[in-house]
């Protein structure tokens, strides 16, 4: 196993790794994992032609795996003309369970199942607990998932058939991540929490390290819907970890698109954590992201900028990414999409600049009326 | 461009490609492409390290992409255990539309607009629809999809979106392409049948090509859910091709799973083409399949056998896969599973073998009850 041991993010105090560190203990920051040596590859993921990842695991084989990862990158020749930038999207949907967080539910229940431990607690819009349920039931871990009740109902019928068992909340989805941690208190439980573990942003960390093969050269900017951020950051790292180790001297601008309801990171006026609001992106509705300050520093490191969309352009860009490209997505995603038109329109993409999207998840994850 | 022509498939009679011959002139037998020289690379799909696919296009620049194939292999441990075989799966819901038709699409679309041809009809239990749909907004040329009104709302959700003309069809699988062919007649239009098409077939190839990477030693035995059999065809055209061509020199056995509602294939006695029955596996529910002969002789020489599963064993083959396997698949790919158990018990499948299974569609596209 690559060395590694959690670093807190704002004190920079290190833990010795276990499941239930999820903050630091003295300022209660977010935590990351630090490697002792980035070149020690006992053990490492393969991420493309010559290029690995190490990992917190002692070796491939603890690493379950439901065949996540190696997106195609395609490019959005219609919309790239009509923007007149260079548009390429990751087709994140194209995971095993329809979403980005495949990536880091693989890593998160691989160093679990390696703990020993048998029972998780996880919340989520929907996303993250059908990811979760589905890597669960492979692992044999039985979970709890926590979701609003007002999720769509593709992605609790997801949750439902791998097995786990679905607490809903009526509530948002802030009061939704207040139950599951009133639930793992109750019954002494580990907190599998996606927004908190650094497992998880260590998972989404592949799609930055599968850019590198995907893209020549490598874009301008990445465009990135954001909630808790975890790929946001997770594509970071992989950046910084490329630059530290000399393979990319650019590095790309990461910029942050949020729903115009609920954008405590890109809204320009402290934002209220008591107040309610909905958006149709429910992948980013988070209204207390604990990783805030995080991205918060990305967007400033890396020259990026922080946006936020209408209910209408995102619903519009869904559409227009079907019709147009034939890419079929959730509204979360289309939210990045309503943002780089936002991003071009205020010059902050310039014309002729490459773009790269992750489109985050899968449309058929939309509650649509039946016939 | 590999140079090519259509080939009758049971009076092997020679056609020059167009949109508009589907079938034999003289016997009514189904065509496929036969290539004049399967060496010359000039135009080749990339099918993984060291692998190309010759295509019946000018160029790779030609062929329209959404980033399918590529779809990953992984284990399926616990029902191997099960059933004391070693099982692999394909992950085939893992493509743009959430199916392994956007292989044949894709091939079949790029063809088409090679052609000029810039409004097209097909007929679908759902996924082969919502694939074209989505080629054909991305490749900009109209389309028409016929498809059953019992069809999962998801599907029919899917292909609206991408902006084709819905027509709905109160009636069986059968019905439907009647009305398909009925409207392509009085209008004049192109029939982009995924049945007929020989470039749908050549497209579906490449998850046999892509076989050659992902298994070693290679199985002993495929099992895949039939409706048409576009995919089982594919399939073994991919061998046959790689056999002449000396990479591999034994070769698997392809069985054939039908629902036993709707088995004009597996069937022991003759089936009754006026018979009206549906199964849940709503994929495989093709009463007359036209490529019936050449998939009895794939069976007849590969070795492999034909079976016939119930309702029930479909319905349980999907919960097992996802509450073992974190496997979320339509019910239709779940067949493939039901027959798999079958073809063990039966002694068809040995103690020990290898076994692949493509998991042809996403469990995503199922029409659950609503919250």
């Amino acid at each position: 196993m690559t060395q590694y041991e959690f670093i807190c993010n704002e004190c920079f105090q290190h833990y010795e790794p276990d499941s239930k560190t999820l903050r630091c203990r003295t300022c209660r920051g977010t935590l990351s994992i630090k490697y002792k040596n980035m070149e020690d590859k006992s053990a490492s993921l393969p991420c493309g032609p010559e290029l690995t990842m190490p990992m917190p695991l002692p070796s491939i084989s603890h690493y379950i795996s439901l065949g996540e990862g190696k997106t195609p990158t395609v490019r959005m020749q219609k919309i790239s003309d009509q923007l007149g930038i260079e548009i390429f999207a990751k087709l994140e949907f194209m995971n095993p369970t329809g979403s980005f967080k495949d990536r880091g539910t693989a890593m998160m229940i691989s160093a679990i199942k390696l703990m020993g431990i048998s029972e998780i607690v996880e919340d989520s819009s929907g996303n993250a607990g059908a990811s979760l349920a589905a890597y669960a039931s492979r692992a044999g871990i039985k979970a709890h998932i926590f979701a609003p009740s007002s999720t769509p109902s593709p992605k609790l019928n997801q949750i439902k058939i791998y097995d786990s068992i679905l607490h809903t909340v009526d509530g948002t989805r802030d009061e939704t991540t207040r139950a599951a941690e009133e639930f793992v208190k109750e019954n002494s439980l580990v907190y599998a929490s996606h927004n908190l573990s650094p497992y998880f942003v260590e998972g989404t960390k592949t799609f930055g390290y599968e850019m590198f093969n995907d893209l020549e050269p490598f874009p301008d900017n990445i465009v990135v819907p954001v909630g808790n951020g975890s790929l946001f950051l997770g594509i970071w790292k992989s950046i910084t970890e490329q630059k530290n180790r000399g393979v990319i001297k650019n590095i790309p601008k990461l910029h942050c698109i949020q729903a115009l309801n609920v954008n405590p990171i890109a809204s320009q006026t402290p934002w209220d954590k008591s107040r309610i609001s909905t958006t149709v992106a429910g992948g980013i509705a988070v209204g207390s992201p604990p990783r805030k300050l995080e991205v918060l520093k990305v967007i400033k490191d890396s020259g990026g900028y922080s946006d936020s969309v209408t209910e209408e352009s995102i619903m519009k860009w869904q559409i227009k990414l079907a019709k147009h490209e034939g890419v079929f997505c959730e509204l979360t995603s289309a939210a990045a999409f309503a943002g780089l038109e936002n991003l071009v329109r205020k010059k902050e993409i310039g014309k002729g600049e490459r773009v790269l999207v992750p489109v985050t998840g899968s449309g058929l994850k939309e509650a649509f009326p039946t016939n």
